[in-house]
């Protein structure tokens, strides 16, 4: 895990730039410039068109899959057809009449008796669903070891501007919310590596990745402008202006793919569509509100349970290993979900069914629209589901199965959310006098349950992922009730401050911090955790980092140097006794200077005498003068500095490193790794522990070798930690 | 204009924390630091009521006034009224019968012909439109000096951290759009002022005020989280997490308000619905990228008239004053609109009839909807109001009456999409065997030419403001129209495309530019002008500095520096022949200091000695210590630093100067404004004659004394306009 310096990067960029400017001119010129600029929109509409193709095939694929665990298709509209899902199959089909070429698997059994039917069902819904989950866990296993979870933490620290390293190698991916927003940073991964330009620049790697993660949210949910959102709120971390005008290309570019493919023959980018047709009365805040406060709360535990089962994961040894943890919960959820009415079918058939307010269709699908003492057990039932759902997911989110964690959410919520509209509608049939209802138009209903479906879906939604903007312009772009914005953004915000008093980091930061990606949170409530001290406490000092002086270096010394010491870059200083600051040389530039002087044209001897200081005396053709390839102006802060200014050093610059210097001299320095460790290490058992043992070993001195390059897994000791790193700076100083 | 420093804001305010968290315990403490974080709260949510109130008042005056151009109410549905607009006066009336209260003006003089009761309408018309500019704009002279354009350029510049001085004066203002989010400006200053640790701390302010911008934009549209987007994209400088989640609250709250009065009493925040019921058809997307690439021209063109017309008043100086300048462009408007067909009604009623679908009234109200050879005269007088409307708002944009300019860009925008709608409907009606129709359902329109008014004002706003999200998500607000969102996002997407070939400026940013605020723009476009030098060429170098030693002063010299020295702070070196830096002590910080060690307690006398480093031999008691006071670890820079990286910590980190220092050793200082003059003066002609003129006056040497406080106007020589501000650090070396 690596960091990568975006001042450095921007800056190569610009030199790249100008030498394109200056080497083409004419008309031939001006075709090389616009071939070169036109490569990053090559790059943004490729990728949008493939993640729209993937998309609609994920969602042909799943339809298909999700059918078959309750019967086949013996005969389409145009003949047989095992490939058709139960929509297809049953293309031309009246809702209310029977659809003949469907055969549910209790049918194909030649089981008649309801009873039978129903354990054939039960077996047969259980063992697809384990199936399918164990071909999943097989398939990350096989191709994607970094493909854990639902991605979007992994992501969000790759464009913070760390180094996963294969972790952009393509997996399988079920589900899709999370795992979408990963395809699409693959698919873009993939076309960056056709321009070199892009491939070689960490920066603009990362700009264009940001860019396409926005169009993995747009074709899960088929909302162009939540995924520019998502992305801004959650997902980006260095997002200029230009970023956001990529994302926004790259996500309409998938939205109009998916909606040409038309997966659902349905002709409308709008998946669940919120069919209401009334509007809101004014005394719905109320309840509104309260879905708000549940929603919170339900994020808030929601967190909670997600961790305590991770940490129970990690402390226990003896479990198996992740395929069988796979299978267990698919069994587990299968065994749960299908005796359950509104379990057994998929989520996002639930959450649409839910979203559809009653009497719009001629079925009422899942029984929602029952009157009278019906009712109340309907009210149960939606209630036990949620809280089912809400367990459910606690458990399966985190396995090494990765599925999004937006749709779990929306169908808690949503559940909740009906069952509060049914007992609102109730309350205003039963007391139509009762002084709150009296704007209640007299003769239509006043309440419709759907919209408390949606609302709450939103408030869920935004207590578990803590965003805000994007939900709301999610759930409107999902479900098309633009009316209803302003109950959304009262709930989302309720839900938001609720959420924030369990705890301030929402699931993805949870899963950041539990899985301690090396991730610089900006957020206010991280920078509130920074230690209020000098930078002076926490910095590599002098004496535990390799410098290099101006002088007294040959090529053959200084590549001894480079053999001895794995780090990224060395601090050049005028001398050991005063240590004044000159500059900072990479690893890179200098291995490459060293081996091209030896090789022809120049061919100097190992004993060439190489310096990194103004030397008037020196033969030019004798001796390798190194400046050039040193950078002489490399940020530098005063040691006695804020540790929250090195921080925001880091974050707003995006700095790798930075060397502290007081008037001059050199006094150490601090990677973003460092900075990381620090802040992690604030609100851990190692506040103390860690920051005395690496005090203690500045004892050794100056001439200290630390080469020790062992990896000792995630939770180590401090300077054991840095230690491990190839491409941290440190060692003894020459 | 002075700069604020966001770094020293933030720590005042951590340091506040502190304390308050520090003295407070128990459950009072509890309560104090809640009552502390609410604070801001209560300003946002007072905001947003203040800001809804506002907008339903605006709303409804705004329409009685349009109305009364027309005519009068006699008597409404209960009893006369002459405050009562159309609407209100005809309430309960059917759209086709008669309205007998409301009397036209040529029926109150008693008119009958149609020739003269149309010269009577006419006169009438033309003198409530000069009276209303006229009364606007001298309540502009008389309340809001500052309360030019827009308002949103001056914003967008106070927001970046500059100080204008009375900006947020309140002043009266016509229009909706920009004027609204001054408004939203001015509501939260005056409640800021409530609350003195919001008030006291800049950079507070500046989170709560970008909050409460968008409150301005969520009511002028209706559109929430427009508004939100609207701050991000455009107004807000520096947003962190916390100001999206603020302006989130804040325009919430002031869509409720506004939802909650109702004033046009339609129950809904969609103002302009576009009553479409029609899906679009694949090969639709064709005419509208035309429209996008329409749009993108008329918003480049429009940017060069305006600021072509803003240089002319400039220019000329026989031009009247303000006042005689608004009543002749509004009896210019008055004249040219009258007899126009389209350009009679005001402009929000004109967009929100372009954007209703043809037969979904009983009434086409301006004509839209003629069929055979009549469109084509339609066609024509939308494309000649489309111009006309072009050249009045250029004109008018920039007088001093501020209006906004989203409206009229939507309005010319929707007019052209409404004609090239209808040549579709025509063209696709004459021709249904064109291979490209083959997609249309054969018995239902296929065009619907209301879908292509919207689409155009989309097209055409990203044009002008070069805005991309904000603008979809506003249309869509406005409209309802969720299923044309992803041809508006084509046509806003190409046509931002096509207005950036034309200039790389929006419409706010070339006023910023031309108006010479100093707003370091963090756009792409901006940076890529910067140019590829060291710092060391642009900075103000010590010997023109008012630099203070460590030792040497008494408490008389350091108030006498003080007193000749308008400068807000000074760099602290170790002695004139070393110049090693040691800190930089404000000015605030000083003169404080200098006074209270005069009074008693200590009552020192004026020949005090007073150092800024350690002193190990001197008497605390009769000597003056003001290394307390010094900030000691100023942000530094080496003098060889590029000026990207100078500017990439003005515009990230927020600062107000930067001091550089080679090993040590001050070499010079930049605050925020020279480097604004810096990249401003780039793309003038100052760019060398400025550069020398400075570097001529370095040879005046150490002794130099510039206290020049004269103003000369903006446009003037670099070192000047640096000796015109107060706040300047510049002056002889001591």
């Amino acid at each position: 895990m690596t960091a990568i310096d975006w001042i450095f990067e921007y800056t190569k960029e610009r030199q790249r730039l100008r030498v394109l400017h200056s080497s083409a001119h004419g008309l031939m010129g001006l075709f090389r410039r616009f071939a070169d600029a036109s490569q990053v929109w090559l790059i943004l509409i490729l990728t949008g068109l493939a993640v729209g193709t993937v998309a609609a095939g994920i969602d042909v694929t799943t339809d298909w899959l999700g059918d078959l665990k309750t019967g086949y298709c013996s005969s389409g509209p145009e003949g047989g057809a095992f490939h058709l899902n139960k929509a297809f199959c049953c293309w031309g089909y009246d809702e209310s009449s029977k659809c003949a070429g469907w055969i549910p698997w209790a049918n194909a059994f030649g089981v008649a008796s309801k009873g039978g039917a129903w354990i054939i069902e039960y077996i047969v819904f259980l063992i697809f669903s384990v199936f399918l989950a164990f071909s999943a866990a097989v398939l990350v296993q096989e191709y994607g070891i970094y493909a854990k979870h639902s991605g979007i933490p992994e992501i969000k620290t790759v464009l913070g501007g760390f180094v996963i390293r294969r972790f952009l190698a393509s997996g399988m991916w079920l589900g899709k919310e999370g795992p979408l927003v990963h395809v699409a940073c693959c698919c873009a991964n993939l076309f960056i590596k056709l321009f070199s330009n892009i491939n070689d620049n960490e920066a603009r790697k990362r700009e264009v990745l940001s860019a396409a993660a926005a169009s993995g949210i747009s074709v899960a949910f088929g909302s162009p402008i939540g995924g520019v959102l998502f992305c801004l709120e959650q997902i980006s971390y260095y997002f200029p202006d230009k970023t956001m005008w990529q994302s926004f290309v790259c996500a309409m570019t998938a939205a109009v793919m998916l909606q040409a493919l038309d997966p659902f023959r349905t002709g409308k980018l709008v998946l669940y569509e919120a069919e209401v047709s009334t509007e809101w009365t004014d005394f719905e805040i109320i309840p509104y509100a309260i879905l708000g406060i549940i929603g919170g709360i339900y994020g808030g535990l929601f967190i909670k349970a997600n961790m305590a089962v991770a940490r129970w994961k990690k402390r226990s040894t003896w479990l198996p290993g992740p395929i069988v943890q796979v299978i267990a919960v698919a069994l587990l959820t299968a065994l749960v979900n299908f005796p359950n009415f509104y379990m057994k079918i998929q989520s996002s058939e639930l959450v649409s069914n839910l979203f559809v307010e009653c009497g719009k269709h001629s079925e009422d699908k899942i029984g929602l629209c029952k009157t009278g003492a019906a009712s109340a057990s309907t009210i149960v039932l939606l209630l036990f589901a949620a809280i089912l759902g809400f367990l459910l997911a606690a458990i399966t989110f985190g396995l090494q199965l990765p599925a999004g964690i937006i749709l779990p959410s929306m169908a808690i919520g949503a559940l909740t959310g009906r069952a509060v509209g049914i007992i609102m509608e109730i309350w205003v049939k039963n007391h139509p006098k009762f002084f709150a209802f009296g704007s209640c138009a007299p003769d239509i209903p006043c309440i419709t349950p759907a919209t408390y479906a949606v609302v709450g879906a939103a408030a869920t939604l935004a207590g578990v992922t803590r965003m805000t903007v994007s939900i709301v312009v999610i759930m409107f772009e999902l479900t098309g009730a633009l009316t209803y914005v302003l109950p959304m953004m009262v709930a989302v915000m309720i839900s938001k401050w609720v959420g924030d008093a369990f705890s301030r980091r929402g699931i993805y930061e949870s899963w950041i911090h539990f899985n301690e990606y090396p991730f610089l949170d900006n957020s206010d409530a991280e920078t509130a955790q920074i230690p209020d001290i000098p930078a002076a406490q926490v910095i590599t000092r002098i004496e535990d980092l390799v410098v290099l002086t101006a002088t007294g270096h040959t090529i053959a010394s200084l590549t001894a140097i480079l053999d001895a010491n794995p780090h990224r870059g060395f601090p050049v200083i005028s001398d050991p006794r005063e240590a004044i600051l000159l500059g900072y040389i990479s690893r890179a530039e200098l291995s490459y200077n060293l081996r091209s002087s030896a090789q022809p044209p120049r061919s100097l001897p190992p004993e060439t005498e190489a310096f990194f200081t103004h030397q008037p005396m020196a033969d030019p053709s004798a001796t390798l003068d190194l400046r050039p390839w040193m950078d002489q102006t490399p940020i530098t802060l005063p040691s006695r500095a804020n540790l929250h200014l090195v921080v925001s050093y880091f974050q707003k610059l995006g700095l790798r490193y930075v060397l502290f210097a007081d008037r001059g001299v050199l006094q150490g320095l601090l990677t973003k790794k460092d900075v990381w460790y620090v802040l992690n290490g604030a609100d851990e058992t190692r506040r103390t522990a860690g920051t005395s043992g690496r005090d203690g070993t500045v004892e050794t001195g100056i001439t200290r070798e630390d080469g020790d390059g062992e990896a000792e897994g995630l939770l180590r000791e401090r300077s054991g930690s840095e230690a491990m790193s190839p491409a941290h700076e440190r060692g003894p100083m020459l």
